[in-house]
């Protein structure tokens, strides 16, 4: 078998990510033609051997996979709906941060127009775009993810998740909250310990090996909810209940705020005062969105 | 140099944990007196060459290291006020979980009493005990702790964190927060993934190895912090309002609960409009506790 030669590629939207994804295409060896509203932002990529665009139309014409990563679907559906007749029977790859609705909501468009669509979900910041921890997860037309997987696998580890174009829009929005809500819980401790004097590099070297080590129960937890068995011989709600209302006094003891914490409390508490008391913590998912019934 | 012989000690409280105090201690060749309120308990203790005492001072009469690992602060209590005169002179190690102002009354209290008092949180569950994973935090007396490290040492990894006999309750608290906070973020993740029919487990998958590389740019973050510097050239408190505005969209686009997210994202707000949107996002330590004044 011989290897394929590097298509020719289009990138809109020069920006900080936009840059990194021209530059892994042009390491790779692709014809990279690349276009930005403003322009002046691609000195250093035609330097480095990228074809400059004077409109995103001319820019998309002279390649069959179109690389979209813009600030956000409002300025993507400003710039693709005016191509969408230069876009016919090409594949566009969305890489712009989106809602899964909006993400869907583009989808249709491309496929009224005859546009192949991929949805993507960029999981790094540029600087480890090319990396393969630099993951990417895609949703949408299965057979674009695995025509162009050449090219995708330059930017990083390259997963599909899904024919529904909003999944991948939805793992990474997941994926964020679950980090942003585990920082938060990192700054509540840190500000329990502020006022005795314990910095928050003091912390950072205990918690970072304790979230690592807890993070290892997550997986069984989670077969814990798909089973959708609560029954629990450890951990049951009413002493999940009396170690929040611990914390809570402790943290209000020491003179932190209670923004991130007590919410929490408050998710276990529902779950007891609904009678649960002696069931699985992990229940809590059951207030944030139930079970989807079975087929 | 000769290893020291074993000393004596003595267990109040023969719950999971105690249980499993008791039985390291057996194993280090300690011998070992242990007491519970409701007798039966130190059967296969006794099995295993415990010696069972009638009363709680009996037991502690008869060992210069006394282990306290009871339900809670009042518990505690109950039991030793009444312990006062015969453990002048002995050292107190307590491992039952209270606040830290708690364990500081219990300290002040046996220091009236002429008793050295340590405080212990175990960041384990029984099964662990007896081994490295399992860190205890202690505080109180360094005195104490040095003399019966080779004691605390059959319990997992000991650690003393100050003569504050409330560090070890503190730094406990802060870490159990953190990872209930953590969990409930990765429940978010969960709930907002379930409507499209995504399983926990799935998301597990995903999510562990995603958190875990995230908490390595914890230390990093912690010297923001600690630096009271927050000028910064990526992740504002601008562009972390963006990112949650559009989580908490798709969180209530999948129909997923606010409860979890919505507060993390309120902290952000209020950082933003106290007018700080172009410093880093771990300014929002300061909502939740205030730099103590550096001397
Ligand atoms: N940077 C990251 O760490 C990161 C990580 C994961 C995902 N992402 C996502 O990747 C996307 C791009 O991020 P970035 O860091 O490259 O952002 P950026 O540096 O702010 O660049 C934004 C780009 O969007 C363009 N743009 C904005 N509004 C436009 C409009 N109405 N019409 C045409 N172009 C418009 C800008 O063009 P001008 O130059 O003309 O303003 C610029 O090229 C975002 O959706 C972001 O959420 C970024
Ligand atoms: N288990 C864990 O995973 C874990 C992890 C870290 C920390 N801890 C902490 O360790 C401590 C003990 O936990 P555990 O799991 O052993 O709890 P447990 O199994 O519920 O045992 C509680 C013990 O406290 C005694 N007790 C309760 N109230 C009392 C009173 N008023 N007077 C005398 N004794 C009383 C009980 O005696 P009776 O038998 O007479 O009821 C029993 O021995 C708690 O503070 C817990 O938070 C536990």
């Amino acid at each position: 078998m011989t290897e394929a030669r590097p298509i020719p590629v289009t990138v809109l939207g020069l920006g900080a990510m936009g840059r990194a994804l021209a530059t892994a295409l042009l390491d790779g060896g692709h014809p990279t033609t690349v276009w930005n509203r403003t322009p002046g932002r691609d000195t250093q990529l035609v330097d480095a051997g990228a074809k400059s665009a004077a409109t995103a139309d001319a820019a998309v014409a002279s390649a069959s996979l179109v690389v979209v990563c813009l600030l956000d679907h409002a300025s993507v559906r400003a710039v693709v709906d005016p191509l969408a007749e230069t876009l016919r029977g090409r594949t566009v790859v969305n890489l712009t941060s989106t809602t899964p609705n909006e993400a869907r909501e583009t989808a249709e468009w491309a496929h009224r127009h005859g546009i192949a669509y991929l949805d993507g979900g960029i999981m790094a910041v540029p600087e480890m775009i090319g990396q393969p921890e630099a993951t990417i997860l895609y949703s949408g037309d299965e057979t674009a993810f695995t025509e162009h997987r050449p090219a995708l696998d330059l930017f990083g580890s390259a997963e599909h998740l899904g024919a529904d174009p909003g999944l991948g829009a939805l793992y990474d929005f997941a994926l964020l909250a679950a980090m942003y809500v585990m920082f938060a819980g990192v700054f509540h401790g840190t500000a329990m310990l502020r006022p005795a004097g314990v910095s928050a590099t003091e912390f950072a070297n205990r918690v970072v090996p304790w979230l690592t080590a807890m993070l290892q129960t997550v997986p069984a937890q989670a077969a814990t909810v798909d089973s959708g068995d609560y029954s629990t011989e450890v951990q049951d709600l009413d002493f999940t209940k009396a170690a929040l209302d611990a914390i809570v006094r402790a943290s209000s003891e020491a003179g932190a705020e209670l923004d991130v914490i007590a919410p929490i409390q408050s998710l276990v508490y529902r779950q007891v005062m609904a009678g649960h008391g002696a069931e699985a913590f992990q229940r809590m998912v059951e207030t944030l969105a139930p079970a989807p019934a079975r087929v």
